[in-house]
């Protein structure tokens, strides 16, 4: 049998050798004679209620999960979760120290990175130190901008063209009904894509040390809500995301503009030291990307890079960034060539960092924690956190590439894992 | 300043109000004057090791991070992480239960979700709610493979002509070295992509029920190793991986074959119980999703839906999986429809679920503690994890695609969060 | 042999039953000892060049290619070509009157094709009949913008920023040079791409009733030169285009803004003139395209859409357009519904519609006589000719998701081919 | 006015400035009041119905369209157009020889290209004679599969787990009901696509000699009929194509697999030659396309390449190919690099070639004399035009590129252009 349909059959052989196919649609047959009752929602994060989620779970507390320090802190979750029963604990390495040559980043920064992957941390450590060795990387932060695209649904397009010469009109209302919602957003832009009947309107903010997702979301609501009021003709509807903001996706659109922190960061290093720190040649290192920029763009990604969302999903995590967002954030380019002088130059552009300093996990303790480690806790460090996120992304990709390209990347890899 | 143009110019304005163009690029400029010694790499865990990982960070522990729960149990993190400083700590939550009528998953299950983000358990839940009310979903594995690229250089074309044919009669070899190395992986297939001199060859294994990544890595480096041996012409360069793989990443390949494992869920819900859980009717769910999928088309995205990536991080986090993976994972395409008896049919389906149930971060403390509050921990669970992955995304995107469609998004996320 | 692995080894055993792996190698093997001159280029043509151009080709003039009618109009393809040796005949139907109601085009069209695929005319005709009959689209022209984008390179980043910080300074020296270059077109905009020590400007023209490819590269041209003449610090290259124009092909740039001409069209249609013109419902249009709306995301296109191809290429070939745009043009947004009194909705969206009235081919004899019988040849046409074209497009889509929702697409193109 | 928001101000104020908005809006809509009869649709052709079809349009027949060469041969276009009124005549000009080294195509080459766009013949003519003087390109013929991908909708799920279970078994008669509905083509696989109840199965025919989209076409059909008569469960819908089959459309699954024809091919040039053809080195060109593929990547295309579309779109109307398949076709990869003995090496992959060299228009008078020049015309040389064709486009690669590379781009548009 031969093909690609014996990828089906194989399948089907598989399940059949054990049931007929009666028995296997019986098995996806909704059941709703046995009813079952939800958890009760709890949204109050208190020790008691706790324990409460816990019976409703018909279990008695695991001391792996709610331990004595989760319920020490119990309260300090309030507004980050429900249904709360306790922490999940990832381990927390650090590379570095990463010295970052950046528009606001600038100093040498232990990394601390929360994965489960072995290998990880040690690969990026060895980077980071790789390119401190070298005099840091430079990094700018090239641009800013975090959207919501609500949608409104007219009758015809002609419906759908008056209103976008009147919301053009009205784009200094809807700046001050966001400068009266918040103090740290500002709307600075707003991309109009017309299809037929529909309008998306993309708002541009920018959001302050916030990653900013829920600000932005109320923002928009408000002018929303001021749309419903005083627009003077019909909409038929409106709604306050239309799926087009690229919000926890990887999207074309995201990939050729911005969405979050824009970044770009390279490095040069001589041969001497990456012979030193990755035991290769620049030109092994240029020989083996040439090879696997190839391979990315014949798999498909937007951009061509490594393993970026192996750094930024441990970065995201340690300081308490929304870890949904690594799907938006992993795309971007690598590129590495050799100078007239035999150095490596080595840089990466990420267009769509998500990251904050304040609100959303950045205030819970450990990640709170991790963040004062890098001194970037608080107001007026988001974009200097961006910098040495791309600065530590380019650290990974030297790392995984010298150990791809002198094909140590498998013994590492066997050595580190349990 | 009109256009595109402002952004760039907006941006510059900012930085050019605080500094001069040549104090600019004086930050970008790498430092080697000051060396900085980077931080031992660890990879032996004790408390010991951790103690003096903390002094080469100039810092007494923090006790957010290396609290006692982490102390105590330092040494079970070997393996999973270097440089290891403590943990940290994602607060935990539970939905459900989420009842899944699945070719492998059959039940009622809890579900765990690790998040920081205000309201993403609570809709969730809302969402597997209803479906179990609703007799649960039906969810159907289709297939599992996880593949490996090796890529090999030739000086010319008919050099790689020459490898292909003879790789393609020693599959059977290399289907000896995988079983020879693993008791748990097999390797079921292999691509083949010619691009002039280069071959990249595109090893598709099972890997039990673990999510295999090292597995596959290792089967292939000794294939790629019994290939330098064996081949009779001249191979120029071998590399175990040629970015061919989509590992990492949101990949048309992946997105149009399957990496992991791939999965359809679907749930038929009667309007009377949209009604009771969402406050909604179908149909206002169906005209949202029309224009939020047009509004999807249009961002650019491969596949169609909602907010997979929250579920999917949240769920893989909690239970010990690679949370890099949600770069590649968050793909995949969510249906609504209205049946012609009033009901709402909705479905999701998911090229490319990477998870395992042993293996990588699932035997971590509270992850594994986590996968047992399932029943889903150790041997024999892997396929139906994916089922109530697959699930548990198709609750949430009935949750949310209700919140945007009824306008009670913004709402639910203000009272929600902090 | 099963899986993937067989769809190699069909084609290498096809390969190997007729020849072995040695005599397939030596197929491939470059031949440089039998040298043949290349025919004389030849960018003047007269009818004595045309017949030198043939004696090198050692054939005596086709009749089908160097017609008496070619032969008396020889002169007047000077400029469009080079090694002339004839002319291909396409054969040119046309379908409609299409009535558009557009901001700038309005009234009956007669919409001429050049094809030789049968079927295509006679579906676009009767999309065009009905849509005619349903009182015509409305079709708004969006935005035009033709870029090109020079690259240019520096020795770090902190070269990129500086000369970004310039160039945006120097946007209206820019513009004054395209004024003093073009009467016709106008620099608009830039959009700035900094990837590490690359810089790409993204410069927006409008062109008039043009095209406007050579337009733009001139202009750019004059930039560059201007660049490289006032720039006061050390840029390593300069390119005129650095690849990401999207010039000639799908992008996701173009995609998700605009390249060429944007447009969107619509029509709205009563069920008794589904039923007279298409035979059929509105549902069961509407039921097709959901299932072929999800066949496209599925098959991971940009936008989703039934065949807008086929119109644009016979279209662009039969009034003087860039064939090869139809590689760019391709992609956008086809939308049916049906609206609450029971008509069908049905809408299109195409951002990059490559279209000019005067230029290129548009002045060659066939082709001016097309676009005069559309009433659309010469200055200030342009515009009206994009929403024609959009329009078109749309009546495609309703002809052939009729035809497929039908299940009569394969009995017309069977009646109508040979 | 700042930013994106400006784009769409600049295009509503030039809007405005001529109309109000209602005056706009009373141009969009649908004018019912003024009937107009479409012209009779016109299949059958001859001189008195091309008269009539004039007629209808109320002209005199154009002697540009409806020449006499055109006249004479009237009926020869019988089968690939309706409503015929004339044809379009494009200029036909000849690049080569080109020697092409293939598994399939041997020998030296000239190639029609029918463009109006000014210089393209002349950088094609450059590139091949390049290539023929370095001794040909080595060319290979990967793969070939056409693809239709009818759709099938059911109740549920499990109504479609059943029917694939069936599908995969009738497989065999499928592949009968395809040997005796043509002589020419075969059913060579099937890949399944399930999606909730939706089923896309996406059969792979080769097709011979002919590109085959009708073949493809009016085999589903006769398998969806023996499906709908002979399948023992309910299919709600069955649709020969559910748009999942890439056809005319640029899409994620034609690139990482195959659509038509599957080619690479490479020459390796001594730099001498590169400085005699193209007046420059290897190192200019690679210096050049590692910028410009950078700004590919940037930019969001299929693979990476230069201008692919433009010997695409050109060798298919000289050679009566469908031209809207250059949407398709136009994706791939292009790579430059020095060999270690300082060569240039060039590659191109194109992975959805659609030629045949008999049906669809390959028989029409000018197309059919122009594959006769090439010696190509009729059975058994479909494969070889693929591999000419690639070796084409490698051939516009190398001379782009070099164009650009050495800034003589503009320059030659200039120069040969009106």
């Amino acid at each position: 049998m031969p093909g690609k349909r014996s990828l089906t059959s194989r399948h089907l052989d598989d399940l059949f050798s054990q049931y007929s196919i009666d028995e296997l649609a019986e098995k996806l047959t909704p059941d709703t004679t046995s009813p079952h009752v939800p958890y009760l929602p709890n949204t109050k994060i208190t020790d008691a209620r706790t324990h409460r989620m816990w019976r409703s779970l018909d279990k008695t507390p695991s001391e792996e999960i709610y331990d004595t320090w989760s319920q020490s802190k119990v309260e300090t979750f309030q507004g980050n979760i429900e249904n709360f029963i306790g922490t999940t604990k990832i381990p927390l390495g650090v590379a570095g120290p990463l010295r970052v040559n950046g528009l606001f980043a600038q100093g040498d920064y232990p990394i601390p990175l929360a994965t489960s992957e072995a290998a990880l941390v040690a690969s990026y450590h060895r980077g980071a130190s790789l390119i401190t060795a070298a005099g840091g990387t430079s990094a700018m932060l090239l641009y800013q901008a975090l959207n919501r695209s609500p949608a409104f649904v007219f009758e015809s397009m002609r419906g759908s063209g008056r209103f976008v010469a009147w919301a053009m009109e009205h784009f200094e209302n809807f700046q001050q009904i966001t400068a009266s919602t918040t103090q740290h957003g500002k709307l600075v832009d707003v991309g109009t894509t017309l299809e037929g009947n529909h309008v998306y309107l993309d708002f541009e903010f920018t959001t302050g040390d916030a990653s900013g997702q829920n600000m932005v979301t109320i923002c928009t609501q408000h002018i929303c809500d001021y749309i419903a009021e005083n627009y003077p003709g019909t909409i038929e509807q409106i709604y306050v995301e239309g799926n087009l903001s690229g919000d926890k996706k990887a999207s074309a659109q995201s990939y050729t503009s911005v969405r979050g922190k824009k970044v770009s960061a390279e490095v040069e290093i001589p041969a001497p030291l990456i012979k030193k720190y990755l035991n290769a040649t620049p030109t092994q290192l240029v020989d083996y990307w040439r090879v696997s920029a190839i391979g990315g763009v014949l798999s498909g990604t937007m951009g061509v890079q490594g393993h970026f969302a192996n750094g930024l999903a441990a970065l995201y995590i340690a300081t308490g960034q929304d870890a949904a967002c690594v799907a938006e954030s992993a795309m971007g380019v690598t590129r590495f060539e050799i100078t007239k002088t035999g150095n490596l130059y080595a840089a990466v552009t990420i267009p769509s960092i998500m990251v904050g300093t304040v609100g959303g996990g950045t205030g819970l303790p450990s990640q709170k924690a991790a963040l004062e480690l890098m001194g970037l806790y608080g107001s007026g460090n988001a974009e200097a956190l961006a910098e040495v996120c791309a600065s530590l992304l380019l650290a990974g990709e030297l790392s995984i590439i010298a150990a791809l390209a002198t094909n140590t990347f498998t013994r590492a890899h066997h050595k580190l894992a349990r």
